[in-house]
């Protein structure tokens, strides 16, 4: 049974609260917040006891962490869990700031504790049924790869001042789907954005919609496709052309219901959001956690991957201010 | 606090506890099994305890009981279960005789108890949606239902000389969903079938294979097809052709994963079985008693739906005999 | 040069004439009509000449007549056409009486000339498709097949009067679609049928929404559902489920373009009707009798088939009206 | 009746010709081609003589000429045509120097014949449909377009030579596309591309696998993919987003035929290569032009259209060998 304490009592922690505690082979311990009233209140959902960050850490009973709180605090948390001797395993991204991450990734290179990066869409059902079937062989070899990641809406323009950009926030779980699909880093990086969605959004100094090219060493191509806004739902795409054949992981639907009038023939809408696509994602992600954990093996997805992820963003950000193309290993310094 | 025991411990008992223990209104107390061991795992699994059917019914703590043993103890137990005072959830059938179920439903009428019978496709989101729509006068008058219900595979023949035959086990659940669409029983039933998938099935008496068609009064017409193979997995349709459009519901696939090759696009399979399929729709079903249960409102599918469905069984078994549609009416006595 | 009279010139005349046009192994000769300036125009079109239907048959230098004349004259017109030594393609159905067709089908029986009967979905490339897996064993054996035939909208009373009924008019063809895809005539035929799109046409003592079932002799089975109306276009689908599998015809659809709003995902709808659906089967059907008449090789639908879609369609008619299912031999005498 | 010469008499020239055959309001009366063999027997196929082109393009007698031939010769034959005073519709791409298109261009400004260049993919039914639901504001304001053309198989690398480059000879298309649907002229072009599909094609200094970015004046974006080889067939898809949802244009399919078995369920390949895709259009183009020679109307592709396409495939060959974004205006000298 792996003991865990949750750092952060947010939304997404609440998520992860229902995965530890629906685990059978894990325990919520303890759960902390800056707000400690959300910090208790998700405690007693889960029969766990609201502690400090702190208190947590210290406790020789709880085997791993959950960092689901603020992204400026991530690389701190992974640091001073990691010492505590504590497994991690911690929301994306790793720190708005390449150099910041890069410095945790070496502060944490000699414990030797496990340090997982939850990029949930790694184990949402049907992206992880492309990468299977890419790995047996089911289309060749792959040449180009289609990521389309559209949100259904906007967030706040507060929201996005300190979000670190579309490249940071949003399309680095397209970096990194583009990373788990291709099995390598790009060599360069190209991007255009602009902010026609929401004329706020470009005086934030930031853009709404945005495609990046990826190309690598051996030929390969890559594009991923980003909007803030897609009025009919939460746009999850992936496709995959191989030299035998074409992967396509399409959206989700609400139902299968199709109703054929005068006016076409309608189906039902994406699923709304994250939430509501990749719920069976973040109970995944969990479980491979444990299981990785308890068997001291390798886990599926490492601090490396958000290092990875984090400098494509930096990268992409950079692209879309020169209108040229970056090299992806000159950013890593 | 809906307090609940469970009677019995089998496979589909399995699933209903975890509906209760998942519920944030119910709690699962007891658990009862002709094999005690199973229902001692089953209750220990859930932190309830294994009791005596006897001791479940006459605890004054248990608000409810949910039916789950075979279909022969069905109308005995809820007789039992609403003389004690007891709110029931039983299983489909309510028996394999129309008499049998006839007499239960004579017997429990006086007593004022809530009996549901357990037709989980009507929580189906997709039917449900379908339902909704209808009713929304998204299609107009509905004129023409057709329903597709295909097993995976047969079930082994001992099963079968046991089931009471396809039309009672298995389309049941069809007459079910036509009665739930149409929103009333039909006229006549006409029924062909054979047992062209396994010739033990027809050695034992039973068909594997079955067209069955229904008249309405008001000049609708429904019709089922029912297969005990369908090598693909568990095929679960339903279209109804209106006077303004046509609504379907189709299966629900494993993934989204589309693969296009040399040999054609090739999508994913339906979900294999009604457990894979059906899942969610038992958590609603436990939700919607529960509801009304707690708010002393009508039950989404009662004891007349059970005998309903029963009647229609009996009148399409008759009918495959003699090639004559059967009015339903004359079934009911 | 195949040189062909055309008997008819009506709108569905008018199709086959263009057929015949366009085949570079077929010439339009002449074309003849009770209503002579319609003969003429088409004629004139064709650069074929307008003359009387005697002159047609008794002219040496015409080889083959297509028959599109209205149904109560096709039995004549095939004896005498063959009596000239024409080869015949003849539209469906043979006759609205089952008796004049086998009289029909006796007259011609000892003078060798080949008669076809214009099943064109036969041709449809859709259907075509699913025999040909059939024959391929892609789904293995056979055992439940269903025909869903759906008109876009109801023709005048003045015409359901004069048609034969909707089991000689309309369903004909998905008997004879049951037929090419069996590869059997059934054994018995069941039908149920009502007048709830327009009363009118139940006054006119005809039915416009019907379901037939069907039984084979090995124990499979066939259900035919028709509506003569779905708003939303002419849907004409099939599906057969086999031992190893299911195939599936879906509808052709106007375009591809998929539009995603919050109102839902919309398609375009089916092809309006059967000029629109069947125009590439009309030209296979006619490059068919060319190449046959040519070859003197076996036709690919016959005089019999005619006549056994047309002794169903009499089955079903009785079927509707007893209630109890019609053994289709004692039809044929 | 608008009579046509023909220069030309290859593959391409061979649909054009059954176009014009087939047209009501057009007639073929004269065929060129360097292979004065292949020129007769197309022309002798269609009723028309063979000629010279100096002979068809000095015949007061014809209205117009279409031109096929090899794209070095078409910028010298549309001015020699329209200075002729004959209407023109000429092939794709118009040169494969922009340098010589725009002098082209600036040759035939002052003699006001209609010259129409022959991007038959806006004729296509499917993109058509897409134009005409952004038109009609069925997507509010447009905002991000991907364009996915994929050929089934390289061409020979002897052809790859004297093509003028993936971006002229195949993406060039697209580029029409992209302002047929934007209504625009990009501000900026950017390429990557590599020979992943055939190294012989990297070798003869092509590349066979690109994407190139897009960037216009009001900060909408665009996505063009191209690869040499999809061994499913053709794949020919649009999507655009727009603030009020997405419209997509997917594949035609071989037939709408689905089979499912223990394998997946599996459906049709994308019909072949352009000329199954595109036999409707070459159709609809030919229409559009007579229609608007006819009319004197404004023609639905112009030269201008022509040289914009050609504009951006020098830009984006640019661009894939500098790594950097190029302005489209200063290309256009």
């Amino acid at each position: 049974m792996l003991t865990v304490g949750l750092l952060g009592a947010g939304r997404i922690a609440g998520v992860h609260a229902t995965a530890i505690s629906s685990h059978p082979g894990s325990r919520l311990v303890a759960v902390s917040d800056i707000n400690a009233a959300a910090a208790a209140k998700l405690a007693a959902h889960h029969g766990a006891e609201a502690r400090t960050t702190d208190a947590i850490l210290a406790d020789p009973g709880i085997d791993a962490v959950l960092i689901a709180t603020s992204t400026d605090t991530h690389s701190d948390l992974i640091e001073r869990a990691t010492a505590a001797g504590k497994a991690v395993l911690c929301e994306k991204p790793v720190d708005l700031s390449l150099a910041r991450a890069l410095a945790c990734r070496k502060a944490v290179s000699g414990n030797g504790r496990p340090v997982m990066i939850g990029f949930n869409r790694r184990f949402d059902p049907n992206f992880a049924a492309v990468k299977a079937a890419l790995v047996n062989g089911e289309i060749g070899k792959p040449e180009l790869l289609s990521i389309t990641s559209f949100d259904p809406a906007p967030p706040p323009v507060a929201y996005i001042k300190v979000s670190g950009g579309l490249f940071r926030d949003m399309m680095i779980h397209d970096f990194d789907m583009a990373n788990f699909l291709m099995g390598a880093a790009p060599i360069t990086v190209s991007a255009v954005g602009s902010s026609i969605v929401d004329p706020a959004i470009g005086a934030a100094g930031d853009v709404d919609t945005a495609v990046v090219t990826l190309t690598y060493a051996d030929g390969r191509l890559a594009v991923i496709k980003n909007s803030r806004r897609a009025v009919y739902g939460y746009d999850q795409r992936v496709e995959l052309l191989g030299s035998e054949g074409l992967l396509q992981a399409q959206n989700m639907l609400e139902n299968t219901v199709v109703k054929s009038t005068t006016a076409g023939v309608t189906g039902a809408k994406p699923t709304y959001f994250f939430l509501e696509r990749y719920m069976p994602a973040y109970a995944a992600e969990w479980a491979a956690f444990v299981s990785a954990v308890n068997a001291g093996s390798a886990l599926p997805v490492t601090l490396d991957d958000g290092v990875a992820a984090l400098a494509m963003a930096e990268a992409a950000t950079q692209s879309a201010k020169t209108g040229s193309s970056v090299n992806l290993a000159a950013m890593m310094g």
